[in-house]
């Protein structure tokens, strides 16, 4: 009889706030790995529109229906949570030329912390290459309707805080 | 008890030859799968310099001692290569911006052929972002010494190769 | 009254064959200029898998259906031919940063040729951004299907070529 | 007798400042459509060195002779602007491969929200590849000279803007 | 008897703070000119972690064993603090595609002011690929080692800072 | 007394023919390095359209009048060849994304078979980014004019060229 190894992934990113962009990476990387760990990272230099209990919970809602799928928050080094979480693989949606360069001195860097800890990179459906947290936020806030780019909760959440926030 | 689902992954390829940044990946994949079957396409519009049968030895003998990986040759499509070998991934190395765009078009074409076979992207050693089969072939034939390039039995290959061919 | 000046744009390419990644450029094209030529050039240095006659046929058959369209050969210099036809721009189809240099080194050179002539680039829609006549050719050669891709009398030509040159 | 279709187009942008490489994209699109609408955008979050008044002043006296040009504001989402004033394209120029990503994403997203609207690429002469609004204001606030790059209202606003502002 | 030209070449940067990246450019250009003058830009608008005089000191520190290399700080423009050197090169190390484009605006943009000026483009090792200031930065920050990737006089004054500055 | 070190670049390429873009590196490397050596190799693989001879001759003329410039021809390697001419760098021009990358890897490939050997990149002014050999060919075979971005004797030798080859 064979057994397989066990093996762990983490997605990392501010998820400020996920999208369908996100959610097609985690779930083609669930039929890659044995578990996945969404981890949302504080990045306060970002200074991100939510917070991060706020990004976990729209990433925990949005995720609820993929099995071994968990949402975690992490702070430091990428590298020390993934040994922590005994992570085999760091997954990453790359969609064009410049993610990929800026992926892969982070990569790189990465390597060198942790040489192994393996990045692996997903390329997400076509549809949602023109998709990023940023553009999503600029267009919320002017306005725009954003239904078939984002989770019903993230919908919900973008169009309190730009009630909140005007302008 | 719980039992984790055997995954194999298919690292396709001319290798015309096989470089030590190829079994670069090899070993970096055979860390994220169970099985990896290192795939020799037979790619004649490309004119190899070496021979299916002569490719497919080289990467056998290269990768000889790391466990779990077998050396195949197909024709026809990668997709339905995949799908008698039960491969829920294809591995394939990303150096720099040209091979990403390229390598791109394929996953596209490829998950439109086979939505259920996924292309993983995994980075070489920094040490070989600049090695190449095309290049080795032109510095073998100027008579560079590409020993720390290439396994040994590559080298020797190579040597015989432009004995036989003048110029 | 105001009178608004006929503008003729001209849509150059080897279409070695048509796919429907170029149909959409064409329509694209068709909501902003007044009369389009599909112009197909005879391109003998690429060796196109298909006779210039042929490649006219199923660019006709293929545009068949969208007004103020016109298919036509050209031999020698673009802006030669865009002179003679009246035309105000050249439409180019962009898809990924690699196209985009080559195009732009044609079009500087297009420029210093004729300084009239301007290129105008149409991005298509982003199902079509793996598609390409090469990638086509090689998996109709293989035996691939590609009914969703392709105008349908040039899979049909693509099947009858394919059956007669074995390999 | 024919009539042909009017057609405008809208060249959204910052503009903080103008400069010649502008112009020259004002001046192509100008032979291809019948009317441009230079639509300069509030963009607040960009804190613009100019107001949305100065910016949309130094745009009118540069584009003053420049026949069926016309300057306006606008706030909110290009696509309602664009709906709003009946355009059917959208004008950018484009120069580099860092440019063409964020151009596609941001065309990608338009198109979503706005099918029938297209977005049209224009090349600037090679000369103002290097000219950005960025790095002009960099150098305009070291004390270069930038006569030739810009039109001459601009040199003077920016030469009286880092009067006040030292440092 | 042949008396050859002294060149001077400046290597331009924020250098906040110097890298072993930065170093094996300097060592490399130090092979090619006469005279080396590391140039740190003062640079306010991109708030350094470090003083100008921390930087030099770095940078002075990083450097004492190259023969014929100066540390030197200088505000304003490039190609004023070129002129008054008497330098007939600019060095600068080009790592990937996103600094080609920037560093090629720089450049023309350099040589309409100065046209005498040259810019030079050299390779670090691959080594020093994933090496830049900001990572560096932030992996101090979050406390990770650095030892490998910076002169020990950077390593001690990046603790002491982050010591400072909790968070 | 002080007395500088003499300096040699080798600046290589199939030169097939030279355009004016070579020179302008040409003449930009005269100014950084004592002796340059203008290194037509024969590279037979590339199926030139001039003999190794007739690209020489024409390199030759076209700079008869920078000082200090030799031209030569090669075979084999060129770090051989470079160690034997005693040079310090390679010249390379670089106008655009993808030069850069066959570039680099050109460059590391070197830099390992002759660590001592520098490459250096130089910019092409920015009116011959549109300019390649490969392009001027085309363009000459199609029977447009090509005075202003070509030496004399290049515009002479192609249109002979040509009158021989039909097509």
């Amino acid at each position: 009889m064979n057994y397989f190894k066990k093996r762990t992934a983490i997605y990392p990113g501010t998820f400020d706030p996920i999208t369908n962009g996100h959610l097609d990476i985690v779930i083609r990387a669930a039929c890659l790995f044995d578990d996945i760990i969404v981890a949302v990272s504080d990045n306060l230099r970002k200074q991100p529109l939510f917070t991060l209990q706020e990004r976990k919970e729209m990433a925990e809602n949005a995720v609820q229906k993929i099995k071994q799928v968990e949402v975690m928050t992490f702070e430091g080094l990428l590298v020390t949570f993934a040994r922590k979480m005994k992570a085999s693989a760091v997954i990453r949606g790359i969609r064009a030329v410049s993610d990929f360069e800026y992926e892969f001195q982070m990569a790189l860097m990465n390597r060198k912390l942790n040489p192994k800890l393996e990045t692996v990179y997903l390329m997400p459906s076509e549809e949602y290459t023109y998709l990023n947290s940023t553009l999503v936020k600029e267009i919320a806030r002017l306005g725009g309707k954003l239904d078939c780019f984002l989770p019903p909760m993230v919908v919900q959440k973008l169009s309190e805080k730009f009630a909140e926030q005007p302008g």
